[in-house]
């Protein structure tokens, strides 16, 4: 029988250490979310193509895992292109799904509506270390919420679990596409070059403010309004009060309401927040996805040299697919990233319980090994974890691959020694 | 834009009172199934096609939906069947990627190996009412374990699951390949007969003895094989031990190793069973897979007109994909036919704290909605929900849909009542 015995390319089977760790964080991450009001949700793993092929997802259209029509359906010898075979194809993300699920069920779901979603995602990247073509991401989106309450409890949830997680130091960085584009429009950069703009102000992490510099002067655009848009951020990184020094200088760019958004959510939260990290006001702060529409933020974990989730506040995405304007916000984890982060810190699951091994000798009678099973479910109602095994000759090395299974007590069970 | 606001044809959006059920059940299999040292493992959802289509799969077969090549590696113009074009597909159940998994992670993995999978499957199937083409299937398997400590563990675990979730009064009906074997053998049935014997016979709960002997005999067996082979079920309807009276009556046509591997399981079980279920001896249960080779089992919950799950040993077939002979049994229960019936019961699940809504009125101040979301945090440290809502003008029409949700508890917060 053929078999291959590898996954297929770029996806993973999970071992038991870290399938561990992922219950524990998925489990942590539904009771803490649950307990802010969100409401686990699901939709299938699969999308009519139409959905995935609109061009709300960018760069993420060109990675679809594509699905085969289907019996009559499928006509191969007269197939031009690859729309001609296709009718489906797997999620890229989770964004996509909810847009589609509220417009399918808006009557029947609260206002505002907490959803929590927490599935699995599929990109035919190209896999690199760490990376993988099937991932799961985990969101929290609040639809039908104008006012920034919205904002305040995705951080303060979001911050709470990294804090369970022993995440400690790390950093939310904030900031707002309207102060991005009043930022431009004070330097005196054109309205329709404001996308280049920020796509070079993004790399300011990696290519320094000089970097931006040149890139912007390459890139064609007006010396004074480079030096102009340089100044800010100079003197932005020797102010305290970025937003208020921001608010006085921007003048009538800024629109008032940005400024107290942004002050609002860092008052709020920092009053309120129960973990130990920073928000920070992050000026440069751009997230790549063009549907954000006023709050953008980020995870920053010390262990991770990358973002490590974010999100932001998206008006106008789920109207353009139902029709009905609907305010809305969402914050999205790396999961997979936390999970590689505990794991190479040799995370430690809280543990419930005792774990037992009961090793059975061969050839008990059926009412001596009723016993031991009674035993065995007895301390399972106790709360411990009981694996019955067979005992082998070579006791010492099967007590040996039990305790790499974390089992750090043994009953031992002879024919001769049972009742 | 366009959008398809339905899911894909035969799939479904979970709603979230479904998911909340669902939830909880999945939590409770995890607990469950853990305490009793299965452990807990992932494989991806996409399967390379030649593991998909190698006749394991039998009917499901057909069924797969098959991913598109991608790149250059796709040459739709040249392409004349659906193998040219398609290199992976969406695996169908969870046996197959556990055979892969165990050939390619053998020798880090513990013997026994002791798997808890939770995982969706598809199929593309004609929908039907309560039928869908992604659903979640739940196996423990235990590999490299040859003695019935595998069984008995398998319908303890099993058990214990359904009575937590309250399920009383139902049955695990129990047979054993070679009984079937031996009956069929002992009325004088051809051997290379025996799966044609056994379809008719699968088919007793339906059309009774009467219909089996008449499709039989128009099936063009002997008259005198037939009418031995129906006076054993005639004979058995009187009998109370089973068992016994086919040890008896079938003599060596019977293996005493089968023999005892039922008793032991019954007595066990029986000796240490933990939930409200009777296990009966079933000589007309079949299973349909052929790859079982010993012990086979179903759940019969009253609730529903069908097998609720079941499973069984089979010795041969990890060997076939690994080349190393490994003893195998496994257990699969209905999880959606579960889901359904504890949905259609009104199951309610056990409440974990106060669910409390907030309702805040428009214009706190910043002060005055830390002190809000403070108390928020304080009765969330202490295990309560709490949903922070603006309050809306008609708000007893908010209450009730507040309700709905579960929230019993509300507290209101004013702009002049607050300090």
């Amino acid at each position: 029988m053929a078999l291959n015995k590898k996954p297929v390319k770029g996806m993973k089977d999970v071992m038991p250490e870290e399938m561990a760790i992922r219950d524990y964080v998925i489990g942590l991450i539904k009771k803490t979310y649950k307990a802010y009001g969100f409401t686990p949700i699901e939709t299938p793993c699969v999308e009519n193509i139409e959905n995935l092929t609109n061009k709300q997802g960018g760069e993420n259209e060109k990675l679809i895992f594509k699905i085969l029509k289907r019996g009559d359906k499928l006509n191969l010898s007269e197939a031009q292109k690859e729309a001609d075979v296709v009718d489906s194809g797997l999620r890229y993300d989770l964004t996509v799904p909810l847009a589609r699920y509220y417009s399918n069920h808006a009557n029947d779901l609260p206002t505002p509506f907490k959803a929590l979603q927490m599935g699995n995602v599929w990109r035919a990247d190209q896999p690199q270390r760490g990376r993988f073509r099937q991932f799961m991401q985990c969101d929290i989106d609040i639809l039908g919420e104008a006012s920034n309450l919205a904002e305040i409890e995705l951080i303060l949830a979001t911050t709470k679990l990294l804090g369970k997680l022993d995440f400690k130091d790390f950093n939310i960085r904030i900031n707002d596409r309207r102060m991005l584009k009043a930022m431009a429009s004070y330097a005196g950069f054109a309205e329709d070059s404001f996308d280049t703009v920020f796509i070079i102000l993004d790399k300011m992490d990696k290519i320094g403010i000089e970097g931006v510099k040149e890139t912007l002067i390459a890139e064609g655009f007006a010396q004074d309004a480079v030096m102009k848009y340089m100044q800010l951020f100079e003197e932005l990184a020797k102010t305290k009060d970025g937003i208020k020094y921001l608010s006085e200088k921007l003048g009538d760019c800024l629109p008032e309401e940005c400024r107290k958004n942004l002050e609002e959510i860092r008052d709020n939260v920092n009053a309120s927040k129960s973990a130990d990290f920073t928000l920070l006001f992050d000026p440069t702060l751009v997230r790549g996805m063009s549907y954000y529409t006023g709050t953008i933020f980020e995870v920053e974990l010390k262990e991770f040299n990358s973002s490590c989730g974010g999100g932001g506040r998206y008006d106008q995405m789920i109207g353009k697919f139902t029709g009905n304007q609907t305010p809305a916000c969402g914050f999205s984890i790396g999961f997979e990233r936390i999970i590689t982060i505990l794991l190479e810190n040799g995370f430690r699951i809280p543990q419930e319980g005792s774990r037992v091994a009961f090793l059975v000798e061969k050839g008990l009678s059926t009412e001596q090994l009723g016993e031991v099973l009674k035993q065995a479910e007895q301390l399972r109602k106790e709360g411990n974890t009981v694996l019955m095994a067979r005992m082998n000759k070579n006791k010492k090395f099967q007590k040996e691959q039990l305790s790499k299974e974390g089992y750090s007590e043994y009953k031992e069970f002879y024919v001769n020694s049972l009742q």
